[in-house]
């Protein structure tokens, strides 16, 4: 499955967005102007102003402020990649260099502080104040989940429940507030638009189970990502968290002791994959994915099935299907 | 001179936003809340607050939405100088570690990105408008100015319509905007508000002149700055600028010949700081800033001349002659 058959019912709109996006990242500053043309060559799928997109358009035409919700999410997400970027000491992204790899950590904060600022700007000048706290709650739950998964990290005591509120906070809240962005440029219906906020934070939810999973499953030539990378970071997600609640005491122990030590997680990070095999921690992940997967088609069911409506379900099954 | 003299129009105001400021940055996260409460010890003088009260009080009462705006400049400066710090590398702050120096970069730059996007939803959820609106273009000017400076130190071509560019955006606009938003919450005079803000923007500069000066002159027992500092980090300021433009070619090619190299500068700044005495440098940025306080001052000319107009007044004075 291609992500562009999810996108055939608005590729009128994302090419519109994209020009407009294009004007807004524009700047006098020479450097600023560089840096964010590189943003534009790292893009990814726009899954964000996709979702604002589609959204906006369950509900007929797709209006300016729903394209301007879409430039605010991509600026705020491009911010926090860049930031990210930093603070992992990531060298690539996408497959080319990070724009720390080739302009360096303050550079780098700077440009993410200034697409940050930008986006907020733009909302501001046009008065889109609906979005803007949209927005803000999620900049807020991004960088809080990402400090609570920071902090569990540590301790190496992660449930699954905390597991669950950090996905939610840090890939949840954006991808629901692209969604519901979108839905307010269309509805005037508070419930219409937690509806789709709910279906966007389910959809956040299962894909990101599904990225963890991929760790442990994907085939490295496809993904561009090594097998048990999460593990050599030290990073504990769904799979090996069920495994290790559903272990003895004694096998617990010998798993931590790998986990502790970055050189045991380097050379055994292997042994741990098998553990989470054997205890049947990956298909526990995929059953939860394919919950949240359930719960956010059941999200949209109040909508007229139209083709923006078909699009959002295809993209859940996208997301259940990808392999990389 | 004292700061307590300026701020005793307004002791009891700042003891109220005080105690706001502490409820707002409290957090259910404890790592967060122990960050915060960190952030609170490395606390300054708090001049940004102090500017929204006293602009506010010009007009009579401090008002509520005054106290918000605040807590909203307060949050933005923190978030900025933490990820300063990272950028910088510095390792310490006000005397005490920095917040990188003891939870290392990631943290940092979330913490950053926490408390901006903390005073953003405070400010959206009373519907302040006004101030976000001032506050977030006052975002987007510091980081330009930011990047500009790097830009014109890497090439070593700044000149003085350059430098008082930058030191407008990166100081200037958040000193101005916090006059505006005070101002804002007691007059509806547009005029009045642009008063204080041009107040606030020739503060901003005058001070950082000031402060640039006292790299050359400072007494680095009170200062906490070692002397020449800025030239040993490639910092090109107006002492600097002047005495370049008012120097023979060959002598302009000794001391650029000096700033170029990293080795030079470390074990020669001295010359470089003779050469700018000798030039008169030191003497010029003085009178510039001079003509800044002036400015500042005659801002406030059309206001009443009550108590919090003398403290905005006093504040001039205060920059104008504090020596660390």
């Amino acid at each position: 499955m291609d992500i562009k058959e999810v996108t055939s019912s608005v590729s009128e709109e994302l090419k519109l967005f994209q020009e407009r996006y294009k004007t807004v990242l524009h700047s006098k500053n020479s450097l600023v102007d560089k840096v964010t043309r590189y943003v534009l060559k790292q893009q990814g799928k726009q899954i964000r102003p996709l979702l604002v997109l589609l959204s906006a358009k369950v509900f007929g035409e797709v209006g300016d402020s729903a394209y301007r919700g879409a430039i605010m999410v991509e600026l705020l997400h491009s911010a926090t990649l860049i930031h990210d970027d930093v603070v992992d000491g990531a060298e690539m992204r996408r497959g080319i260099p990070s724009i720390n790899a080739l302009w360096k950590n303050k550079i780098s904060v700077l440009i993410g502080d200034y697409l940050l600022s930008k986006g907020l700007l733009y909302s501001l000048e046009n008065s889109d104040y609906r979005s803007l706290h949209l927005v803000s709650e999620a900049v807020r739950r991004m960088s809080e989940g990402e400090i609570l998964q920071i902090q569990k990290t540590r301790s190496l005591d992660i449930t699954e429940e905390d597991y669950l509120s950090v996905i939610a906070d840090k890939t949840g809240s954006l991808i629901a507030t692209s969604c519901a962005i979108g839905a307010a440029s269309g509805t005037k219906s508070e419930d219409e638009i937690a509806s789709l906020k709910h279906y966007g934070e389910y959809l956040g939810l299962a894909f990101q189970i599904r990225d963890d999973l991929l760790d442990y499953t994907g085939d490295s030539r496809k993904t561009g990502k090594q097998l048990g990378i999460d593990i050599k970071d030290r990073k504990i997600t769904l799979p090996l968290i069920y495994a290790l609640q559903h272990s003895a005491k004694a096998e617990q122990n010998r798993i931590r002791s790998i986990l502790k030590s970055s050189k045991k997680r380097a050379v055994r990070s292997s042994d741990v994959i098998a553990f989470v095999r054997e205890k049947g921690g990956l298909e526990y992940a995929a059953e939860v994915a394919e919950g949240f997967a359930a719960k956010a088609l059941d999200s949209l069911s109040r909508f007229p099935q139209n083709e923006a409506r078909r699009s959002l379900e295809l993209l859940v099954d996208f997301v259940m299907k990808r392999q990389h």
